[in-house]
């Protein structure tokens, strides 16, 4: 079985989702400037989800190269985790309009947990399928970054509790940890290509 | 002609119809837990329609891998199950939206009669193309669970107004069916393209 | 400059319009079989564009695997095309909405004409560029399949000023003249594909 | 790092954007000719945003045939210059709905702005990685017209406040700008390809 229609679907699927989150985004009534004024908390909301889906396009894009097959139980893991980043649109859409409320954004850490999970479950699937001596195992490593986040995204929905801005510097923190250029995986997957 | 265009724009359209769903979910007004009870039936329907419409993506999927060549009429066979399967977000909205009421459940169950029974048409279209000798054909056997689908989706239809809840667990019976690995199905496909 | 991206852009875009017309249908309010009959015009509207859309991407198909090289001028005269398809969505949901209106049904037919009109500007930069001694041209011939739909549009503008059903029978009557397939032209391809 | 991927995500971005832009357009609720007036100013933002995506679509297919590889870096410059884009819409609608208004025109004006520096940003990343002396960097040559673009932009956001048409009569300038074939261009392209 190829990996590229899988590819193809999985990119297809976060371009939509990428671009359908700003037509939940409502045009402001006025014509002031003052009237984009309540966009402001849509619009970090957004620029958020904007980044993290970024990044799981990202590392999905890292993570298939490395993929030489797929089988049945990969294509199903992947879609598990295609169905939590389909929630973010919907519920980016709740925090932005809800100007980061303590509940909205506790959830918001939810669907970032169940995303980093299936993306977790996703490896696994595939390094069952490659085996643990394969160069894809050798290039995710222990994956300590995948395994912070989701400890950061449990400790960000407790503590929203205490203040949700609490939840929403450490989900900030979380893409700002993938942001910052990791030389080293790169070096291993050209490596790998050679 | 070749069937790469086909995959592609099935894929795309595949991916839209799984995305877009979700932007049918109105967000709650309030901002508490409490609110988020009214989305349930609205996100089991949703869970449910992106179930189905990923069995469809993987099987469209298995099924293109055994093809070898395409024709004017194969095109208008998936786009009549294209057609059927675009229904599935407003049947999914409105089942949902109603709390699986009686009505919507038997509609989304014609719907899903409907999508079957352009598959099915699919494969005769397929197989009259390339011969019932052809590795397609073998491939896709006698298609039990395609025509067990078509028979159950006619039963829910029927047993929704006793109960729609009974139409729903035949929904979920179906759906399990096709997640649970078919090994022999993946075997003869290998087998075929070594 | 390569063709691909050019078929994947338009395959996309027709991909999209084909899929979010249905994200315009309003659920109905009720749940019983009585509150879909408003639907009853919308769906048909909608089955109407979805067959117009599916024939513009069949051709579109057809057309550009007879193509081997475009430029930017090429590249335009289809978002030309792509724009006046980008209308469809909104102008269905107008003729649906409307019950088959008078003035909704005619500007339809002028979207149509629209359309088809930045087809054979498409197919005559395509000539211009291949060159008219090219297999292109040549499978193309005297194009009087979309010549006459022009006609027909244009008859339809002025006849749903009559009875827009007369209109609406010519759409049909147009899309029937596009299903039935042409044998024809499917061997001019091959041989020149051989 | 393949650029295969790149391009088919930003392909799909930009396809999905140029046609969600029509959903945003509201239907007349009467069915006279005389309805779709208040549609005249949204249609033309409509049609002014779909040229400045094609536009982009166009750029970006030219930029990334003479693109030999990718990094890390350059996939954040591609979703900078995505996320700047998928604004388009919004502003789009705000700017139609408001009947070109004075600040509604301006923030249009903004977001060309952030596009196009992103763009600038994506061609200096590119650049970067494949040397002063590469066929990229002689393609793009100083660049006089993106910079130019960029300074219009400039100037039409602060003389909408004289006058949003003026603004509007500068944006446009920059599409026919762009829109005026550059023979030139493809000619170094092209003897690059040989």
């Amino acid at each position: 079985m190829h990996k590229n229609r899988l590819e193809a679907f999985s990119d297809g699927v976060m371009a939509i989702l990428i671009t359908i989150m700003i037509l939940e985004i409502k045009v402001p009534e006025g014509h002031e400037l003052a009237d984009l004024k309540p966009l402001t908390a849509p619009l970090l909301a957004y620029l958020m989800s904007f980044i993290f889906l970024g990044i799981y396009w990202h590392n999905h894009h890292h993570l298939m190269q490395a993929v030489k097959r797929v089988n049945g139980k990969i294509l199903w893991a992947n879609s598990h985790l295609l169905f939590w980043l389909s929630l973010v649109p919907v519920g980016t859409l709740w925090m932005g309009e809800s100007h980061f409320a303590t509940t909205p954004t506790a959830i918001y850490g939810v669907m970032l947990c169940g995303a980093g999970f299936a993306y977790f479950l996703l490896t696994r699937s595939l390094v069952a399928h490659h085996g643990d001596d394969s160069h894809l195992a050798k290039a995710l490593g222990s994956d300590i970054k995948g395994k912070a986040s989701l400890l950061i995204y449990l400790a960000a929905i407790g503590l929203a509790f205490v203040h949700p801005y609490i939840a929403v510097a450490l989900y900030l923190a979380v893409e700002v940890m993938w942001l910052v250029p990791d030389a080293r995986i790169e070096k291993i997957l050209l490596s790998g290509s050679e």
